[in-house]
């Protein structure tokens, strides 16, 4: 699995997935080609899935939030006979490196919190509409859903089948959302988790595994009948209207990748990649129709879809680079008028929808398990929305007065008052919040100094940064942090960071993250899962794996 | 490592601890014995610890409480020159199977809530006075303190060099405590963790690391006047005798152990260890003072010593036992007199503490990583607190009318008002309010069913069982559960169990053992730190690991 692994697709290349766009209903049909697996050696039978067939559905889930805002409820169904979803492939995670397989997790979850939050964030609401087998990550799609109708016939179930099968966990928040969204009782879970059969009819519902329970001859009739009661309860603004997203501007050499606002650098010997991000290349739309009439040209939205796309190819195509270094430069005022417009217009579907893409590219920051770290250097723009950057990685330097030869504007970060709630963390706390768990009054300090030009002894005072150094030191100081960070194993630096970064209140999407991964991924080690005798290289041949038995 | 391990001692075989009683302060030093290690192949030097150091603190907490109830502060210290505690020995680990790494972790994470809980619980405050080196797993000794003292001299500093030094996480929740109580802001937690040096003076009071600050030539006297001023603002009320905890009865055979009220069959090729709980043997004492004058001989205390050791004997003997087996036997309605004894005098010393004691020890079942069940057989005595267990394991059986040829009591659960307070779980809900997390009025219909002999049908009706059987299914239905769950992939089961166990909210406990614990377990599987080149087995031999560089 070494062929760069490419997140940019469009309607016209959908090979798994199809919709149908009813007014306010959108069909959304999960119809996986076997033949179309992202790699060679797997097919993905009874729509079962891969990495790509993610991308796609992430894909379409974006889409649909900006080109199609007139939707308001989405129905995720099957389009073959007798299967809704298999799951994750498991051919393919029994031939996949951990690094693959934990990345791939990572991505499927960040589509699944999608569009399961796109009812709260954008008033589309995803049913799960399920017909046949649904198990494994077939039931993870169902349950990221808001609402699961199960047709009552005598082959449709529900199931998570990992345990007892695979040896591994359900991967994409199965057991947490099992616990914490269905609210299933524990033992009751326990039994669920554990059966291979699943479950199906009027005790699926009892468990409360699903919503409802339909007989089959009623079923489709009551789908739709559910949809449009729903896309008429519905509290979203009728918008007929949305914005194409035309393919970003990309290049990628050997060790570089160009978007029009975003460069990365990349330094595999000094394992690092430096991603930089440039300020507004014009000025901000003065009204939420120019912000329409922009299109996916306008600077914020064009920005978050460069930088989202920045982090998803690094993650899965450049393992070895464990340091991420965030630089900016451009003009923090031309930033804040851009934000300033998004975060006046709130009310606006393109403006909301604008912002809260901004909170989902913040929040892959925060889970993306890479050393991060920020520069703020002189001419540079970390205001607003660019601001959280220097709160979500582990360590920020900054600039401290002026530097010999260098001409740009004393290095200075800018607050905005969508510091103070409009791109919440995972936690559901503010990154300011999260960062001053311990001095809560220090968040109320910073937004004192909204409309300052923070510059470094100011930042450090305020606690913004972590370190500050002069022309004398800064260099050094910079090339020792990555060079030592460089060598420190990958492993502990992940589960440092994983522990580090969320202080606080937990909650579904932190567990998911946190707890339900971590040992996900332990499992993903160890030989009753993965070893050549391990319940996924023995799938399909009829034999169990073979297990150590001591338990740990 | 194959020798049984004994968590039974008393201060007549201690050699790593030693304390002096000054009335409400005690000085509790840790001094270990080079050459005391549990295990041959390692010295434990500069104060180290491996599992034994760990039993004798333990013993010593659980003294403290119970025959030294007059303690308010306890005064964390070292008995040698130069260095507070290097943390747990690493070429104990290094040499350690991953399973008794684990469990070993397990047992000083909880040994460490104790004592950090023991202010909340009993009224007694640890202090910890650091002199000397402190890092690691002694920082983590120091954090699980109350407060933290450390002296301002040249070579005294607080560190957690396990990341940069070891390649594997702090292993006693440090990296939880550091930002969830000491509340470090999360940039500087991250330098901390990531430097092996460490940070000393006041650096480490600014960055919150530490209480207080003290110049070394008024350290002493500082820490014994700040013990004193504790002392003296204790709202713990005098208490001049405490009772006696003598050696439990036990006899431990190739197939059982036995204590007085305890018997526990082990089934190895069955893979099961089945635990059955007697009920008393004797009237519950009429008073507070007869309590105190039945000691240790009471039947609720001299249950929980038993139960505890039986919890901790089998998680590190019997490793290949994966489905444990609770049962009981007895008259119920005596237990419930023993338990209404204890709750009624919560405000008497040592009923507070009994019951603060069985709150530690359902907590003990809580996070065993075992797969556990409860069978309500008739005759038994699943009430008030040993009604507990029915919620803390994985799933319950509970006969259902007649049993042909069975004589004794229906099967029957009774609550009490203990089953809704008195034993919180880690998460600080109620067994009963983390069970019906999705039907919260379920658990005041179960209340109203308080002084109820619970009979079958009626307790499936509560929700307080998993499933019912009677006569003619029973046998059957239990034996193949428990030959299928012994047949599933332990790590597997280990991590649905983590994940399931633990609705709703997180505390810094569930923190610890959900989320860090996790991230830990998959570093120590890693070959980075792990491996024949990693950094545990080139510990001391000047080189670093060889780490495979990819990003997880």
């Amino acid at each position: 699995m070494t062929k760069a692994i490419d997140f940019q697709t469009d309607p016209s290349k959908y090979r798994h997935w199809r919709v149908e766009y009813d007014g306010p209903v959108a069909n959304l049909f999960m119809d996986v080609d076997e033949d179309g697996g992202l790699f060679d050696g797997y097919q993905l039978k009874l729509n079962s899935y891969d990495l790509g067939v993610d991308i796609e559905l992430s894909d379409i889930v974006q889409r649909m939030r900006f080109e199609h805002p007139e939707v308001k409820v989405v129905v995720m169904q099957s389009g073959k006979d007798r299967v809704f979803c298999a799951g994750a492939n498991i051919r393919m995670l029994g031939g996949a490196a951990h690094s693959h397989k934990v990345n791939f997790c990572k991505f499927t979850n960040e589509t699944r919190n999608t569009f399961e939050a796109a009812e709260a964030d954008s008033g589309q609401k995803y049913i799960a509409a399920v017909k046949g087998a649904c198990a494994g990550g077939g039931y993870e799609l169902a349950l990221a859903c808001n609402h699961i109708m199960l047709t009552d016939d005598s082959s449709s179930s529900v199931a998570l089948p990992e345990v007892p099968l695979l040896a591994v966990l359900p991967g994409t928040g199965g057991l947490t959302r099992v616990t914490d969204k269905r609210r299933v009782r524990r033992d009751l879970a326990d039994v669920f988790c554990s059966m291979e059969e699943g479950v199906r009819g009027k005790r699926a519902q009892d468990w409360r595994l699903v919503d409802e329970v339909i007989p089959n001859s009623k079923f489709d009739e009551t789908v739709a009948r559910r949809a449009r009661e729903f896309a008429a309860q519905s509290p979203k603004a009728d918008v007929t209207q949305g914005i194409t997203l035309g393919p970003i501007s990309r290049t990628i050499t050997d060790d570089a990748i160009t978007y029009s606002l975003v460069e990365v650098a990349l330094d595999r010997a000094g394992r690092k990649a430096t991603i930089t991000i440039h300020g507004p290349d014009e000025p901000a739309p003065e009204s939420a129709d120019a912000l329409v009439a922009q299109g996916d040209q306008g600077y914020m939205l064009r920005l978050a879809r460069e930088l989202d796309d920045a982090i998803l190819h690094l993650r899965l195509n450049e393992m070895t680079l464990g340091n991420w270094v965030f630089r900016s430069q451009g003009d923090p005022e031309a930033v804040l008028e851009h934000e300033a417009l998004i975060l006046d217009h709130r009310d606006h579907w393109l403006a909301n929808e604008i912002a809260q893409y901004w909170k989902r590219v913040l929040k892959r920051i925060d889970v993306t398990s890479r050393s991060l770290v920020a520069l703020v250097e002189h001419g540079s723009c970390f205001a607003g929305m660019l601001a959280e950057i220097l709160w979500a990685v582990d360590r920020s330097y900054m600039m401290e007065d002026e530097f010999e030869g260098d001409n740009r504007a004393l290095a200075a970060i800018h607050l905005s008052d969508g510091n103070f709630g409009a791109y919440p963390m995972g936690n559901d706390l503010t990154r300011l919040q999260t960062r001053f768990y311990g001095t809560p009054e220090a968040v109320g300090t910073a937004k004192e100094a909204i409309g300052e030009a923070i510059e470094a002894e100011r930042a450090e005072e305020l606690g913004l940064v972590t370190y500050i150094y002069d022309d004398i030191d800064w260099e050094d100081e910079i090339r020792i942090f990555l060079e030592e960070r460089a060598s420190f194993s990958p492993d502990a630096m992940t589960g440092m960071e994983a522990n580090l970064r969320f202080a606080g209140p937990e909650t579904m999407e932190t567990r998911i993250f946190g707890r339900l991964t971590a040992w996900q991924n332990w499992i993903f080690n160890r030989p009753n899962a993965v070893g050549p005798n391990g319940a996924l290289q023995r799938y399909g041949t009829g034999q169990r794996g073979d297990y150590d038995m001591e338990r740990v």
